[in-house]
């Protein structure tokens, strides 16, 4: 049975402890939200003060070239690219993960239409994704549905290979969900995908940063992610999309903006594509917010020298599961029952419990004793693990106060606050 | 005739002379490219650390509500709506102008196509704008009369009227041209649009903060807005839209992001649109470059207690006056032709001169001379003169440098960059 003093003894002999060292931490506060946001890399503040005064006030326009700003979208990219097995060149940084998602949506339903003897568009009628996927993704996908007269079919993840069939256009996934934690085997549904004729798009939200993810490995097709939570690269950080290199200058998208034409600097009337994934670029990217993305990208790429993801699965799967066993023993019968996989394997990095009773006021009677996690409708407690900074005596410490909360009741005394939290 | 003394007794007499020590300058240099990206207001490094460091880095996910983060698009909005006309409520910042305009032009399309009995969209195939729009706009409704099986068609200013007919569904202009820094008389297009059954669609991104704007006044149907040239938003700052409260609660746009839903925290699986603007929201917004967008909307809107919008309007056409009368009567015989109207009822806040051979090289020379304006394909020599920092005794200085320049031949030997200006 674990302790507290041997999950300190594990923190002392975990190789990847020096990460942490990386990031700007509140004093005793436990942070377990860093899928929904992000810490602040100690770096960021000053990369910013740099962009701001120098770059911008300084340099101005002439930063465009001086300071490299038109090259960020393509040398983010490269970076995440390393983190989500996609090769350079293949991946870019842009917009919202939503806006990116309706660029590869549009994309893919246009390949599909295009594409295959004997499977035209008239056949190919049904989209398909999880139920309980991110409502964007869901948004997103409705819309383009009804404007191809196709029909956005929600499943649970088991129903998903029975429903896969020579009627599915394309197969859209987050790949972690975001209120359970469940992670898809993004390369069997991919196959299963294929295998009707199907294309599979891939959501990486909670994935980027927070788990390996071998997208050409897989053979996805596409894939959009978010900046701003395992990428700790600050509120509302720029997305990411991605596609693979055999649908290159094939996979036309609506938003045909000028940063994604093949010379935007000439100014000329018609659109012209660029070559491979550039034409995912748009409008002018958010330079003060793209700079911030590099330092947490980078936060994530420290690891490289000591295993990269796999090294942070490997610690992530360790807190997650530490986290289940000292809830499940020490919260026993209070009511909360897990809602995310008890397979490791099948787990991102984040643990959820739901409570019939209260799940809101345990979250907020939790941060207001500095554990940091989330609520999410109706009644699911989530709580993020990244390994870059979350020790095992964190986790002790968490569970500690988690159960304080139950066992005196203190919830029931929380302050309730509007909630606006984000995904 | 002027001379240098008496552009000083201007600036001396100047009743918006403070405004500038809003603004960080560089000692010496003249800036004339705020149309392409505004210079750094003193207060925005303060407030973008102030936003990284205790918002993102202490408050961490707690800012959405405690740091006001959720209201950001529709408090930035309001500020914008000031400055062009528009109404508390009906604006909101978000994404960027080429990503707004594709949500306003389909919003428009959609009405076209549901309005009007016995002007259905079989009979409206015809999209209207200007030839040398920017570029974006033009790829963007290429774009969308592709999707929806309808001719772009591109025109000289001076035929617009008489092509309006009743098979025009949209005209979408650029309000001030980017490149001759002509505009258009907002109300009167906007009227014969309308005359025929037509919507108008107005870019405002050379205008809003440069010139005054009045949609509500004139009626106009949707608008979208750039936050990074007169409005000092930094590198890439988020963009604006707008529609007409006529309009609310029918625009649909497809871009059916999380943020655009009537209840975004409430994640339901199926999307139902905010009413009015908020639902062109989309995605989460960029919060670093928002932040930075408040200062730089801030420093235009201290120009209110010293005449506002009217005010910087009367000093841009004497600074922009000004330039043209020194560049005609100084540079006499060097080649340069007045690209911009000389009446200064039909021009922004920019002038452009045309000369046949070596107008990339003389603003490189300009530049090297501390004179920052921009070139523009194939033959353009632009400058943006902003009232809120501009000083007439800079007008003088910078035709004086512009004039070695040519009399000096010294472009000759101007260094060659890679260009990459934006807009």
């Amino acid at each position: 049975m674990k302790d507290k003093t041997s999950c300190q003894r594990q923190d002392d002999a975990d190789r990847l402890r020096g990460l942490r060292d990386q990031f700007q931490l509140n004093d005793g506060e436990i942070y377990l939200d860093g899928n929904s946001l992000g810490v602040l890399p100690r770096a960021t503040a000053a990369r910013v003060q740099q962009t701001v005064a120098q770059e911008w006030g300084q340099g101005l326009i002439r930063s465009w070239n001086d300071a490299g700003w038109i090259d960020l979208p393509q040398r983010l990219g490269d970076k995440i690219a390393r983190l989500v097995g996609a090769a350079r060149g293949e991946l870019v940084v842009a917009d919202s993960t939503s806006v990116n998602l309706y660029k590869v949506m549009s994309a893919a339903l246009g390949l599909v239409a295009a594409d295959a003897p004997g499977r035209t568009r008239p056949g190919r009628t049904r989209i398909l994704s999880e139920r309980s996927n991110f409502p964007t993704d869901l948004y997103i996908a409705e819309g383009l549905a009804r404007q191809h007269g196709m029909t956005l079919e929600l499943l649970e993840p088991d129903e998903i290979p029975d429903q896969l069939d020579d009627r599915v256009a394309v197969l859209m996934l987050t790949h972690v969900n975001y209120r359970t934690g469940r992670m898809h085997d993004m390369a069997a549904l991919t196959r299963a995908a294929h295998d009707v004729g199907a294309l599979a798009v891939w959501d990486l939200a909670h994935s980027a940063g927070a788990v390996p993810v071998d997208l050409n490995g897989a053979g996805a097709d596409f894939a959009v992610g978010c900046g701003y939570k395992y990428l700790n690269g600050g509120p509302g950080a720029p997305a990411f999309v991605w596609a693979h290199a055999r649908h290159a200058d094939r996979m036309h998208q609506p938003l045909s903006g000028w940063m994604g034409h093949a010379a935007p600097f000439q100014f000329t009337p018609d659109y012209q594509p660029a070559p491979g994934i550039d034409r995912y670029l748009c409008g002018t990217p958010a330079l003060l917010s793209m700079t911030a993305l590099e330092c947490g990208i980078d936060s994530v790429l420290a690891a490289e020298p000591l295993g990269g993801m796999q090294a942070l699965r490997e610690k992530s799967i360790a807190l997650t599961g530490l986290f289940i066993e000292l809830v499940e023993e020490r919260c026993a019968g209070h009511g909360l029952t897990l809602v995310s996989p008890r397979d490791p394997a099948l787990r991102g990095s984040q643990v959820c419990f739901a409570r019939e009773e209260g799940a809101y006021a345990i979250v907020q009677a939790l941060i207001e004793r500095g554990v940091i996690g989330d609520f999410r409708a109706p009644d699911v407690l989530r709580f993020g693990f990244t390994p870059l900074y979350t020790r095992y005596a964190d986790v002790w410490e968490a569970v500690e106060r988690l159960h304080q909360v139950l066992a005196e009741g203190l919830w029931r005394e929380a302050r309730f606050q509007r909630l606006a939290a984000v995904t």
